[in-house]
């Protein structure tokens, strides 16, 4: 929707970045086909008549009950066999059908008709949802091949390493590009296929109760498709998918909330509501309308969020004489509200939360919980008499932040104050709880609490009569503090890996599966095996764990292992004919994969302990890998280097506004003359992520009080975290 | 946004309804101000030389800073003074102004200019934030008045009784006509305006800590203004508004819901989601937006909703190339996953549900919590191999339906099923709680859920293999149920009275307030009741009792009382010095104001013990009013007296829905030509409301086997419950 147009131009330009330069091109007439194709080029010149020939092709699987539509685009040699069958069973889709121009156009804006169909003239980043086919006989060739640029009367010549590379630069998030063996993939494809083929490994048909089910197959549909380590976007997308916590949803930006992540939302909102009604907080629910007059109402406030707002401006036929906002946040919707109901300072302190769901249609990349146009969080507005008692809030909603992380999720957070180019504008001050992706080697915001000051309330003039001098109006003292899901997206990258998710005990929906193992054919063999598995599932439950036994027939126990692994369920216990008979459970954590027998006799209160260590351990480990990447730097010049390293940087910081805009500038420069630079390295700059309120856990300043910032000079007031950082779209603001 | 508009030929039209044949109507020359007026009429005719002329104006409250614009119209005698503080002081708005040309414009859209102004041309309804006021002196008169139509060139002549009527005819809904003593309101005016005049009630600066707090100012200020009987309408927004469940929002159909009204919507979901997740339901999050085309999939499910969608066409300032809906239900939203996800038998049963909020954009007239534009519910969607299965959780979901009524709310309804007129169309059969307002004798639908059968497996192909023949593909069975916010407006108006809210414990966020009685003047000397107060509070609570001592300085006992009445807190308990000398406290039960005296001794027990007797009280209360409404009515002629006395049908009915259809002409014929009928009668035919599951309650038919239709003659099939109905859009469907 607001991708720049692909050009010509466009496309040679991208060459040009990879090194491709100067690649021949050719003008001819529009041509429809290959044999149209070959005349035309060998007319431009003789050397071209043999040139090879490509083909891009789109294809569109059923979409009609699919919840995303899904297309497959196919770069193959002209002459390979691309049977859309196979590729369909390749990719899980159902039948596949060549895509119609309107898919194409979608696809490929640039494309004015379908024989103008070219897979260099696809879009960067291309759609996440694009499955992109490469063929392996066009990758491993050292000719040049025939490529039209965004029209057939263009041809531009190309390598197949080079075309790889080409296409590979145009992902940023997804599926990346698939390189296929058609040949062998045409070898083993299914027969034609039926009205609704039995794709779906649930539905393979078990040969016998106890049968392996089919474990080649299975295992390449149930794999998670990318390394955590070298395809960081692509593992994490896929791991949601695969571990049933999101699903893809037919609004770019919009996703599905499957039970398995809602359900940790839901333990994070009862944990949080009652810490903070423990606090004097209560629910509210303002509306999700905001009217354009309310919205400008601050122009301020309302600058950053301007570009992302939804309108509604029609309902059923009519047009709204009014266009009518989304809530993107709710100061504006609220406030007024505050100006009515606060007249005296026995109406404060007011303390209201509401749990509800934002929009901010934002036009980048979407990410699953970190940038999402429709994201579900709380936000919290309180006003104060006294400037101390918002302070303290401010501190006390913080530590609950913290534990929620911490607690709750296992994620180590550091708990500090925003620079003031961090901070959210229309405060007085910010603090945040700095979370790391040690993977990507970025920071990312974990929940803010905002001391507003005065600000809003001189705005929306929230006053009450002074209690002491009776001709006085005070301002109040007002408070914003947000978390939203993206606490689950910083969860999975945190503990994921390549089997799947791992999710600690806590807010896990099941903690525990009891899988029967040691099967053996014959009617009714297995039942006092699932007897004992049902019995041990009744025992945890009754004492409050949430665990199930997994009892489907037709899979075999290696088959749940991997499937529950996937889904990151955090303790396994096996029970086979030898358990039973030694009344013990063989255990294997998720996390680590640590297996360990352990007795039946009261096995509650051993899997309660467990699971408790389980969390402890997760968040021991998590915690030890980010404080082995938080480095203290106090020479410029290894900046960029510990940044290229993947770590946060500990500096010696002055706290100026213009030093940290200095240090952004200056660590980009440095970091894109970098000579391992290729696309995908990060070449952003470095900014600051908090000021820490634990000083000492840095230890002192190498020089004391002398210690001069390690950018300016200038004398340093903290060790402050700068890094890279996640770009997100959920914070309060 | 939609009324049709006024014409001079709309006021005599309605003028003619009222039985106001005939009035005199001048045209003239449009005139500017009385002189100018009373001049034309002159001219007309010497016999109008001396009529009495009348003025229009229309105020706005100082709104910047307010919720709602609440302009405020008088109609006044042309001599009579309305000095607008007086005014404000009245209503409780803040600086009241002569309107700008743009809000007469919206209040009075036929008005070309300011000169035009004139009650007569209000829209019918009346906005329900306008504030109508009506001169007394100009309602007592026997004369004519002049008044202009809808331009200043034509004048009509009335009684001030007619006028009266008139303008009283126009409101359906909200504040009503106040006839307002203006020489006595002048009287009683404030000094001129401070800059925030003092107008709250808890503004007032307290003389000393234990002296009477104005109560005559505070009375008139807290007291609904309406009486329940008298105006239920009215009634029911001040009650809602004064009892802090709600305020008004400045987008037409939208409301705030308070944490006084909130927390009793997290009380039946709490209750709600333990039940469901008992049942093996999972709790998701669908998107708020859904596409064009797959909403408009299913032509006929979508008909219905339709006129009601809200569309975001942009985005920042973008326009988006595919309008994009709101949800108005999840059904489009949802199933397209469900036909991803079910492919096996193994993944039956599916069993989802959400708590959010949908969209229905509604033009007629708006009504908290039962028809607003934004609500909010839980939607479950569930799926099953087995018809029988779907059956049986439709009843087990209304059982919990019944019981959040009954058991939460106090609430009696009636369980059964809906006629095929009245079932949810896309579905199979509906199930319902059928509630009844008793003072507006209307039945109303307190949620309902639904067995869709096949039909949305089909439209949206969810099948799955049969498990025993392995070529078929079957249709899922599935079932939809709802449950919204309407339950709270449902409970206001069954229990709430002339002095406001009547909570029942279970859902009251507060259950007992202690309020500190027999005070005495001179510092310090009340520190011991203070002391006793708190102390019964902390006993409370720690028992488990929501309830807080209410130590406000600066108001007497009487003002509390009235405040907690207002907010329908459950239970009052006083504490004075006599109190604290016997051990026991006063107890004031809210519902009944039953007093008895209750010994300090085990307090929590007995407060404990007595909460869940007025619990129980104010179910059978109710309870006894309903049943004492049913009426087994066996003859046709008994049907529209019965409707008129506000009672709700028990009728041998054969189910036809022709029948159905002829029931309500014929009751909506008959209603009309009645004698008693004037404007606010109500007219409406009657519908049949549901079928009860207990039939027996009603005894056996009186003609046995041989009963038939008592419309038809017919066969009848069973006892069916037939009335008027409030008008919601809160269904699912």
């Amino acid at each position: 929707m607001s991708s720049a147009a692909v050009t010509d131009a466009t496309i040679l330009d991208r060459l040009q970045q990879l090194q491709v330069s100067h690649p021949e091109v050719v003008s001819h007439a529009p041509v429809k086909g290959s044999a149209e194709w070959k005349a035309e080029l060998a007319t431009s010149s003789p050397t071209l008549a043999e040139t090879l020939l490509t083909k891009t092709l789109l294809f569109k699987p059923k979409t009609a009950k699919l919840a995303t539509p899904t297309p497959v685009l196919v770069l193959a040699q002209d002459t390979t066999e691309t049977p859309s069958a196979a590729i369909g069973k390749l990719l899980e889709l159902k039948e596949l059908r060549l895509a119609s121009e309107d898919l194409i156009k979608e696809v490929l804006p640039s494309a004015a008709s379908k024989d103008d169909v070219s897979a260099l003239a696809l879009p960067k980043p291309v759609p996440e949802t694009l499955h992109l086919l490469l063929d392996a006989a066009l990758v491993q060739s050292e000719e040049q091949h025939a490529l039209h640029l965004t029209t057939s009367a263009t041809t531009v010549l190309l390598k197949g390493s080079d075309i790889k590379s080409y296409l590979e630069s145009l992902v940023e998030h997804g599926q990346g590009v698939k390189v296929v063996d058609f040949a062998e993939l045409k070898a083993s494809a299914p027969a034609p296929a039926e009205k609704k083929p039995a794709a779906a490994p649930k539905e393979k048909k078990p040969t016998s109760a106890a049968a392996p089910a089919g474990p080649e197959d299975d295992k390449y549909e149930m794999a998670i498709r990318f390394k955590k380590d070298e395809d960081f976007s692509g593992w994490y997308t896929d791991v949601l998918l695969k571990g049933q916590m999101i699903d893809y949803y037919d609004i770019s930006g919009c996703y599905i909330l499957r039970p398995w992540s809602y359900s940790i939302w839901q333990t994070i909102q009862n944990w949080f509501d009652d810490e903070i009604k423990k606090l004097g907080v209560n629910d509210c629910y303002f509306p999700m309308f905001v009217s354009r007059a309310r919205l400008e109402k601050e122009k301020d406030h309302i600058e950053g969020f301007a570009p992302e707002v939804a309108w509604v401006t029609k309902a059923g036929k009519s047009d709204l004489e009014e266009h009518i906002a989304i809530r993107p946040t709710s100061e504006t919707v609220m406030y007024p509200a505050y100006a009515k109901w606060i007249n005296s300072h026995r109406d404060l302190p007011l303390k209201l939360n509401q749990w509800n769901s934002v929009v901010r249609w934002e036009f980048k990349n979407p990410q699953p919980f970190l940038r999402t146009r429709e994201f579900l969080w709380q936000e919290g507005h309180t006003a104060f008499l006294e400037k101390a008692e918002a302070d303290k809030e401010v501190m006390d909603i913080l530590k609950l932040y913290q534990a929620v992380y911490q607690d709750l999720l296992a994620v180590p957070v550091i708990p500090g104050k925003k620079s003031e180019n961090e901070k959210f504008a229309g405060g007085d001050y910010t603090t945040t709880v700095e979370g790391f992706i040690p993977t990507s080697g970025r920071g990312i915001q974990g929940a803010t609490s905002h001391h507003l000051g005065q600000n809003f309330s001189k705005m929306f003039d929230i006053t009450v009569q002074s209690p002491t001098k009776s001709d006085d109006r005070l301002f109040v003292y007002q408070n914003s503090w947000g978390l939203s899901t993206r606490t689950i997206g910083v969860m999975v990258m945190t503990h994921g890996d390549d089997q799947g998710l791992v999710l600690p005990p806590r807010v896990a929906l099941q903690q525990v599966v009891v899988v029967p193992v040691g099967l053996s054919k014959g009617e009714g063999k297995n039942q006092p095996i699932y007897d004992a598995c049902l019995k041990l599932e009744r025992e945890l439950v009754a004492a409050g764990i949430r665990a199930k036994a997994d009892l489907r027939e037709g899979y075999t126990p290696g088959w749940k292992f991997n499937d529950w692994e996937l889904q990151g369920v955090p303790l396994r216990l096996e029970l086979g004919p030898r358990d039973i008979a030694a009344n013990t459970t063989l255990s294997v954590r998720r996390y680590d994969n640590h297996k360990t027998s352990l007795p039946l006799a009261d096995i509650s209160n051993t899997v309660r302990t467990y699971l408790d260590e389980i969390q402890a351990s997760m968040l021991a480990r998590a915690t030890d890998i980010v404080n082995s990447r938080l480095m203290n730097v106090t020479n410029w010049d290894d900046v960029v280097p510990t940044l290229d390293a993947k770590n946060v940087l500990v500096l010696p910081w002055c706290e100026d506004s213009q030093c940290e805009d200095d240090i952004k500038e200056r660590s980009k420069g440095q970091a894109m003359k970098g000579v391992a630079e290729d696309s995908k390295a990060p070449s952003a700059g470095a900014k600051s992520l908090c000021i820490p309120f634990d000083q000492k856990r840095f230890g002192p300043f190498p020089d004391g009080e002398e210690q001069k910032c390690v950018q300016c000079g200038k004398k340093a007031k903290s060790w402050t975290l700068f890094g890279r950082s996640e770009s997100t779209c959920s914070d309060i603001k």
